[in-house]
């Protein structure tokens, strides 16, 4: 079972790097699985810790793909990696193995400290829609015009419908970035 | 901004119903909008309140579209009508006051009791397709085949690379339903 989060990392400079990642649990570990190369991989075989923050904040992961990074950060407790500040939850986790694989080693992490801030309010159908456009605008390249605007006639159903103010601006910007993309296209055509 | 949750309400009988709905925040209040008629609006008429379980069990929605009603419930802090026992985090509420519409009047209710049992763990795709194929399920008579198929092609992609056992589970239930609605189709024309 995959769930979507943000990981934080710290590069061997100090800098803090957020990313949107597949992780997965194997037993009591996590699982995180970043692709080579990538910075999240390089800071976590270098400095060994990383926070995973569970956030339903859409626009985390809408932000790393179109160029909004400045989500505010606080001191995580055991590691010297900060947390996502609006998180709802998050671990603290320490790497301790390595399955190798030459796209997407597998990072074997224990959790040193886990907390729980607020509560889970509920599935929202248009939070689910903007990640799955996040996903679409990754494939950009690889798909054709046709299959880009049947997607985003499927998922705007769920915007219309269910969106707050967040989902509302993440799915303005990566729409944004399809807009471009399709415009690009006629251009080229 | 609509949430998706599982609503318990009690009859006067003191028989528990549960039911999956979407309710929204009006200032501090939640705003329940059954439909009319229903078994969840006539028990908060009657006996004016409710729990508001945040679960991230997709069974439990599938549940209650396919005839799997048997989940833990235990007794709630403040209300006299029993809580999931494995939701994340659940509110306890009561009907403040009531907006008529013909198709769903919004029950306006106050929180009494607010409880976070346990971490959300990030998003996970397979249960928003899950909560996606309850929707179409609940609407299959008014869909043509094809739509019905696209859909379903689209949805299970997320179920494939992202699902646990409960979303495995759940799908299953949903997909059954669908099986069988596509057979009748076929045997209709």
């Amino acid at each position: 079972m995959i769930h979507e989060v943000i990981v934080t990392t710290r590069n061997s400079a100090g800098q803090v790097h957020i990313a949107p990642m597949g992780i997965h649990w194997r037993d009591n570990r996590v699982v995180i699985s970043p692709f080579k190369p990538s910075t999240t991989l390089e800071n976590l075989l270098k400095r060994r810790d990383a926070v995973i923050n569970y956030c339903d904040d859409v626009r985390v992961f809408a932000g790393c793909l179109t160029g909004h990074y400045e989500w505010p950060v606080q001191q995580a407790l055991k590691v010297d990696v900060p947390r996502l500040q609006d998180a709802l939850a998050h671990s603290e986790v320490r790497l301790e193995s390595i399955e190798e694989d030459e796209l997407r080693p597998r990072l074997l992490c224990s959790v040193v400290h886990d907390a729980n801030h607020r509560p889970f309010r509920g599935f929202n159908r248009a939070q689910a829609a903007v990640l799955e456009l996040a996903i679409l605008v990754s494939r950009l390249e690889r798909l054709p015009r046709s299959k880009i605007q049947r997607e985003l006639a499927y998922l705007r159903i769920a915007i219309d419908k269910t969106a707050g103010t967040r989902e509302h601006e993440a799915w303005g910007w990566l729409m944004d970035r399809i807009d471009g993309h399709l415009g690009q296209m006629e251009a080229g055509q």
